[in-house]
């Protein structure tokens, strides 16, 4: 594999855990931050305490705050911001920018206000053709690809030969499987969804309901996100591959996942400030709630659980009252009509 | 709702569990046990002690040991045997079966020798119509329905009004939520073969491989018998639904679950033959393992999961080995294929 400069932007725990994978696939990284002690600390203490608190960070990692210095002349440019950050960040980068760097994101989300997806921003901003970017996703908690657990991910774009290039940059034969798909609608959207459904097992499970009714609001959950997907132009396969369900069932049953953490704190009685206050790092789910819940509108597709979280996060609705009326919603005579 | 008369054979974890349910919804219960001494604890202590330790059985419930005491007169008859068991029990019921009444089973697993499903074992054996059948499948673990929390099951039957009434037995408005579906090739296919997904999880566990891998391996699962049930003439959008993905993620992330405890067991060094002692409950995977890996064979269906599990249990094949297998089929340009 030929060795290539990358660079990665912004240092937050999966940022930094993907540099590492780079790193280790023996490419030269560059991960940038606009936290200058951020950037001194990985620099000469190899650690980024605020988001891993744990790993060693390798050699082959230089973190530095000079947009120009870490842009230019990179093969590679991975954006990993939060989806609030992303159009800002990608218009700083653009003038440093090589006019072949191959585009890469890995973040999870829409622009709360456009509710545009994040490979639309990073076109727009970066004035190429939405074609050229690919999406990295798929069941990844950032603490166990720093520790190199086994980790099997999708790269996702129109243009084949961009995601493989993506992928030919990832993949290793240790711990880090990168398989290619088309469908960047579907992985785009099925990654900033589950989100919401995680907030929502995290209630569940904050109010003692049991794995078998979370278990069912997972594949509710599932139903509802694959609904929207198929009326913004996805394909159904998508959402029963690694960049749906497979995402689902990591954000929605592992102790790792932010989203599940705040919903079931919210659930424990806690304000939705109390929970951001408290969780310190950016929690996608809540701002994924109101952009979903809009988008449900516009494709008039029905989402009863987007709905109740939008309920329990912006209007005070109580959690318990949100999960009944999930859970609760029995008739007489009803099909399991999945709406595929 | 009227009071029936409703029989559950056998009085295992999961009969108990839905003779409390049925006992709940106000039908007179008859339990069959061929265990002298558990119909005594049943009728005097209101316990099953050795499968449901903690639950209070309600008064509604009573076990015999004779096959026509419990079956005579019944207007419905719920089999919930181990699947090695149902031809045995069902043949002794027949002689005193009214012709009318409603058959129900919930069995999660394939006839080993016949590689049938229980439907059609059933029909063999009572002389009925396979398609008067109905399969009560889905995410549902005993000993959170034994204390009332909230779960959501699937009736299946291809005749509608059969699968409707038993909706109407089961399906309240507190705790047990009830969908009727037509694919029953699909519902029992899922819920045989989830077994041996949630042997492989426990596995990847046993061995701390994590989050990460344990979801990549559940998609990769779901995509394996989503082929084989197609393969048998089931409809791919069931195993997107409550008794497919809903059932595979509470078997394969619930410490309720058997088939994952023995797989955590066999990834510790343990010998099959130790594990199945320690449980002392019936390991329905194990057997399912044998009758898919057949199943794969007969359809020409690619189920490498499956085929890594036989060789752990049946050729003393070392899980690492099987679970290394698996996770490092890395090959450049792989597509996420999932081949539904």
């Amino acid at each position: 594999m030929a060795r290539k400069s990358v660079t990665v932007l912004v240092a937050g725990s999966w940022g930094t855990a993907l540099a590492r994978v780079l790193a280790d696939n023996g490419h030269a990284v560059t991960l940038w931050t606009r936290n200058e002690a951020q950037a001194k600390e990985i620099n000469e203490q190899r650690r980024n305490s605020r988001f891993l608190k744990e790993a060693e960070l390798p050699e082959g990692i230089t973190a530095v705050t000079d947009m120009e210095a870490a842009v230019s002349g990179a093969d590679a440019v991975v954006f990993v911001s939060p989806s609030s950050a992303t159009r800002e960040v990608a218009r700083a980068a653009r003038p440093y920018l090589r006019r072949d760097a191959l585009i890469v994101h890995a973040t999870k989300g829409f622009e709360t206000d456009t509710l545009k997806r994040m490979s639309v921003v990073l076109s727009e901003e970066l004035n190429r053709p939405t074609e050229e970017i690919v999406d990295l996703s798929g069941p990844s908690h950032a603490e166990e690809v720093i520790d190199r657990h086994p980790t099997t991910v999708v790269v996702a774009s129109s243009r084949l030969d961009r995601a493989e290039a993506a992928q030919d940059l990832f993949m290793n034969d240790s711990y880090f499987r990168v398989y290619t798909n088309s469908d960047i609608i579907g992985v785009e959207t099925a990654g900033a969804i589950k989100n919401i459904i995680a907030l929502g097992a995290g209630l569940s499970d904050g109010l003692g309901f049991g794995d078998n009714a979370k278990a069912a609001l997972i594949t509710r959950g599932l139903a509802e996100i694959a609904r929207l997907g198929n009326a913004m132009g996805a394909s159904p396969l998508t959402f029963a591959g690694l960049a749906g369900v497979g995402d689902l069932i990591v954000t929605c049953t592992s102790r790792h996942s932010r989203n599940w953490r705040a919903g079931s704190m919210l659930a424990q009685g806690l304000a939705l400030e109390e929970v951001l206050e408290k969780m310190g790092m950016v929690v996608e789910g809540v701002r994924t709630t109101k952009a979903a819940q809009r988008l449900s509108e516009i494709h008039s597709v029905e989402m009863p659980i987007t709905q109740q979280l939008y309920k329990v996060l912006f209007e005070g609705k109580s959690p318990s009252e949100a999960v009944g009326a999930l859970m609760g919603r029995v008739r007489t005579h009803e099909n399991e009509n999945l709406n595929l």
